[in-house]
């Protein structure tokens, strides 16, 4: 059922295709973040529109509410939110531990305190698995830890030591559970923070189980991308060519072009509804802010290339206006063009991939955007360096030996 | 130009069809209201696709915030906000006293604080026609006064005697501007708050100029419905039979049923967005409260018989969600299904006048709306009784002869 077939490479960068019980997608691919069964201010007619190709549900907040029975009720996450396509759920841990709700962590799981009631709430794998089989997306989460950044080597290690046996529990509850494994995707999470020792401990730990698909977690969280970029190289070149590989909680545009050079395929983040809700517009050449006095007397749209309903039938006069009246419009238009511009951007890379000129017009991309400088990290990721920052390889090495 | 076409009668009902040089609309109808150029939360292309037909637009705020200037920039309200069909504007006058800013009236016009950065801002007869020349509505309205409610009847009669003389003077603006009556048509406002002599001295003073239009201004400002609907039955019936009768700032569905029984052509409020904003639902059944326990169980539509996206899509349980979550997308969805109910009821309204069964259509609806009793001032509005309601009928008489 989860065939991942790749279709064209280029360097590390690949282009796949990725079947899921909810439909084919085309990789790389960005994923809209919809939190709470709905991506924020758009429709599920909007999304499909707009090339949104599979959503991302919280499992942690779903939960809590309405419940995952409530949604189970309407036939999970498609049903409830009226998205036809696929989703994919988080495991509800690194909400729990990011949003700093988190009580206790044992071996046992996480005992937390839910945001809305106060109550005491328990997630295990167990129970992380079998919520994410009632709210019924197509690729589901292993329950794992996300150290937060910096976390000291030690700790990291007896986290991600924990995470594969976590991982192992995960695997263990989905046979024992309602739903097999040929209608849910598990993919496992690789982590170890920007410690190649620690990332390759975990690989090594954790690859053996053979999961449809991996992702690479414990980024994003505060590091800079002097350091993330390295880790994603190091982990994506050692993950399994054969199966999809998503790095969790990215990003903004140049780390979507960034990850697709290092291979790869999937990626989320609240970034352009959340920049959007914020009166920034993303385009080629960077961010435009909505706030600012320039949109508010030009006559043109966005984006002239976009093809999204803000940038066909409205320009950047208008859109400020609504911003600065604090119309509902705004927050609804800009995060639907942002989503947009981010699903234009991969659908850019995979034609340069499969045009054998991904390098190339990554450089050129990135050389506009950047406004004619490629950053050091930027520039090493297209190279696929794998070097960690040297701020950070000196410590790193004292600890982790 | 604005050619007003009777096609069928029923009663004091009447349907008809209204050519503006934004295309043509059926009436009677209710106008969605975009007081800063957006209707709140919803797209232009949903307003054409749930049936809006003229959208109202609000002199006072669009004068302040992008600038009347900046709206003609983009070929006035239809290039501004991606709305191709036509436009009506309000004087601003309206605005400026409801909201409080005002610092002056005189025989020349009004002063106020802009409630943006407290400037002080005049506006004139002669300003606000230009102003709405450049706003580029179909439909615009003379420069009035509105008197607040209660107010005295020798106020309201001096301030209807200033009315007429703006109303000469937002005519003589007209023709000396650059667009002139073919391009816009100007409609009078008959005001005399709730007594009969009064809206009799303004109609005297008002029919003589022969506008395309004429409104029905100083309601639905804070007296009961038991006060309004007389007054309405009253002027409507006086004002020209081959011209659009307008009620402005109005209304709930029982008012766009009654005030269509008492043949009003034309509608506009903020209720329908407003209401959804805070969670509420419109049905033939009454309003829905989505905050309340009882739409979170359940697995139908707000509506079964309703067409719009919502009710096609969406359960009440995720509506109620989406309400108690408080993601953007409920005062959206909430906001498009209202509409699609008022614009529904005016199609019904329609259908059942060209069937000749407008009130007994409009009993059985009130019946179900009303939960089987029909209040005295609808089933009075059926009828077309103009007698004022008693409890106002001895102090306005004493005054105003």
């Amino acid at each position: 059922m989860f065939e991942f077939e790749i279709q064209s490479r280029d360097g590390r960068a690949r282009t796949a295709r990725f079947q899921t019980p909810h439909g084919s997608v085309q990789t790389p691919m960005f994923m809209p973040v919809g939190t709470q069964g709905s991506v924020k201010g758009l429709s599920a007619e909007e999304l499909t529109g707009i090339g949104s190709q599979m959503i991302l549900g919280n499992t942690y907040h779903l939960m809590l509410r309405p419940g995952a029975e409530m949604v189970a009720a309407h036939g999970g996450l498609p049903g409830f939110t009226a998205y036809p396509g696929p989703f994919l759920t988080d495991s509800g841990g690194f909400q729990v531990m990011s949003l700093g709700h988190m009580r206790s962590i044992s071996e046992e799981g996480v005992v937390f305190k839910s945001h809305l009631d106060g109550s005491l709430v328990s997630l295990t794998p167990e129970r992380s698995i079998e919520v994410q089989g009632l709210l019924g997306a197509d690729v589901i989460m292993a329950f794992d830890e996300c150290p937060p950044f910096p976390a000291e080597p030690p700790y990291i290690r007896s986290s991600l030591e924990r995470t594969v046996r976590w991982l192992e529990r995960s695997l263990k509850a989905q046979s024992q559970g309602e739903r097999g494994r040929d209608d849910q995707a598990l993919f496992a999470i690789v982590q170890g923070g920007i410690h190649p020792e620690l990332r390759q401990q975990s690989l090594g730990a954790t690859l053996p189980f053979g999961t449809p698909g991996f992702a690479i977690g414990g980024l994003a969280v505060g590091e800079s991308k002097d350091q993330m970029f390295p880790a994603v190289a190091y982990t994506a070149a050692r993950l399994p060519e054969s199966k999809p590989r998503y790095l969790m909680g990215v990003g903004h545009p140049e780390d979507l072009v960034a990850g697709i050079a290092l291979g790869v395929d999937m990626f989320d983040c609240v970034y352009p509804t959340r920049t959007g809700r914020f009166g920034y517009a993303l385009t080629d050449d960077g961010r435009l802010n909505l706030n600012s006095a320039p949109p508010r007397q030009q006559l043109i749209p966005i984006d002239p290339d976009c093809d999204c309903y803000a940038c066909v039938h409205h320009t950047r006069a208008y859109l400020a206006h609504l911003t600065k009246a604090e119309e509902m419009l705004s927050p609804r238009l800009l995060s639907l063009h942002n989503l947009r511009y981010l699903h234009r951007l991969v659908e850019r890379s995979r034609a340069a991939i499969e045009g054998g000129t991904f390098t190339e017009w990554a450089s050129v991309w990135g050389e506009r955007y950047f406004k004619g400088r490629l950053p050091d990290w930027f520039a090493r990721a297209l190279s696929g360096d794998e070097t960690p920052a040297l701020v950070h390889s000196a410590p790193i090495k004292a600890e982790a030996n």
